[in-house]
């Protein structure tokens, strides 16, 4: 089952103790395509200037991207840079030009109508409805949001949540928009305004997923080798969504095996700037990881 | 097998958002204690002032910890005062009056020195080893530290953890003692110091245990209802080693388990204000919340 992915396609200039990268790609939709397609068909809604290399466009189409969706318009593609301290939990802004994303409207090809998983990435809550209304009869919709629609824009996503299935935020997100400090009773108040599950990403610590009122708790794996962080929330989406696609099953059992998977390509990510780990990945060792995701959370029951 | 601890015993004045507890039980080797107590027979080794009220020593004598070893000496007993803001994880003291915990010197009774199992609680490294010379030869030796000594006593603690097979300390502690902000390289540099098995606790995120260069991560309960987490830390390790001493096992799958006992254990003190849940804690509870951590984490190999 392929997934519609609508979101950001940009060019990263990213900085961390362990070294830095210059215009790199990267963005929300890129990162979160590139994870899926090591599970099933994506289809990419995104748009991206005149200065987008061709290599990135070949890459995207190397893992079976479909770029129907990629609009190419007049002049820069979105940049962002930012930097990171021993903390690799928490990115600094240092500039962020929107460019051609700041007139972005998503336009859904008629070829991606029939998809029936669609991702929302992390984009103007209005323009995720957009998507919505142009979409037939999708089986699962999940989205992602931020802090600055949580402030700017809370009426347009209290719509939009509305008509999503599945939310994939992180901690601080899920505390600011129910406005509690409390993430169990934060994630019972979203919950009853739209998605029957809620994954709430916790970097370093893990993921926790809330759904029909039972939670699961998915860890991460401890690593030495982190380079850098950006793009493992959209990884996670990536997997998490990735997985579900490809196995058709929206069991409680099945979005389990999804949160793991979802930490799983998070994990591989931050082994290297941009997109880099992913771009010599290879299935074996996603499967052998989520073994290690196993051994790593296993205890035995009381005898 | 009797645990024994050494360690504090307190009187605490703590305000949370959630309401506030004056002059109560509190105590590193109190709450140890306490939570062991569900497992195991507890042999104490403290000191308090004239000031300390019989009804906590009846309390603790009601949960058959034995008080050879508590010494009642002239002057006041040991004060902490703290508060929580929305931010359980982070305590700020208000406070601290050592009083006769200022001179306490460890003095193990004749009838705890064939104890198998040692806790050496939070208190000065020198005065850790002090209690090893005291005890003949036991199965298992496991310590706690905190920031206090790690940046005043590092030689003396380093010459401790020699002595010690599983530290119990918490993640800034642990990147604190090593000097590295990775905690996975933090944990193989402390465990070259002696600690065969690292416990590194993590609040609200679980805990994570570092053995023999294997990993295993435990999960904290999401929980709505958290009032007081002063104390958890220590329960946590009552949970700990007083499973451990009740089975009598240290393999890795024993220990697995004695993780997860030790977050029930954190998850129940943390309900109430001082050791206010567990006076009226049941086993069969205990029991019960093992089995709902096994739910919280549990996932299904891929297919």
């Amino acid at each position: 089952m392929a997934i519609l992915v609508v979101g950001s396609v940009a060019l990263d200039s990213v900085a961390t103790p362990f070294g830095k990268a210059q215009d790199a790609l990267g963005g929300s939709a890129t990162y979160f395509s590139t994870a899926a397609s090591f599970f099933t068909d994506v289809r990419l809604v995104a748009v991206v200037g005149e200065d987008f290399p061709q290599a990135h466009v070949d890459f995207l189409q190397s893992r079976r991207v479909d770029l129907r969706g990629l609009q190419r318009v007049k002049g820069r593609t979105f940049r962002w840079a930012g930097e990171y301290g021993f903390d690799l939990n928490q990115a600094h802004t240092l500039d962020t030009q929107l460019n051609v994303f700041a007139q972005f409207r998503p336009q859904i090809p008629d070829a991606y109508r029939d998809s029936e998983v669609v991702f929302l990435a992390n984009i103007d809550p209005d323009l995720q409805r957009e998507v919505l209304l142009q979409v037939r009869a999708p089986r699962l919709v999940a989205a992602d949001t931020m802090n600055f629609w949580i402030e700017g824009k809370r009426e347009a996503l209290l719509k939009t949540l509305k008509q999503v299935e599945v939310l994939i935020i992180n901690d601080a997100e899920t505390r600011q928009l129910a406005q509690d400090a409390n993430l169990v009773r934060a994630a019972r108040t979203i919950s009853a305004w739209g998605p029957h599950t809620l994954v709430i990403k916790r970097g370093e610590y893990g993921a926790l997923c809330y759904r029909h009122g039972a939670w699961f708790s998915a860890p991460a794996l401890p690593m030495d080798g982190v380079l850098d962080p950006t793009g493992a929330g959209d990884c996670f989406a990536g997997g998490f969504l990735g997985y579900l696609a490809n196995t058709l099953n929206f069991s409680d059992e099945n979005i389990r095996r999804a949160v793991v998977m979802g930490s799983v390509m998070a994990s591989f990510n931050v082994e290297a700037f941009s997109l880099d780990r992913l771009r010599t990945l290879a299935y074996p060792e996603i499967a052998e990881r989520y073994g290690a995701f196993r051994r790593l959370t296993h205890f035995d029951a009381l005898d």
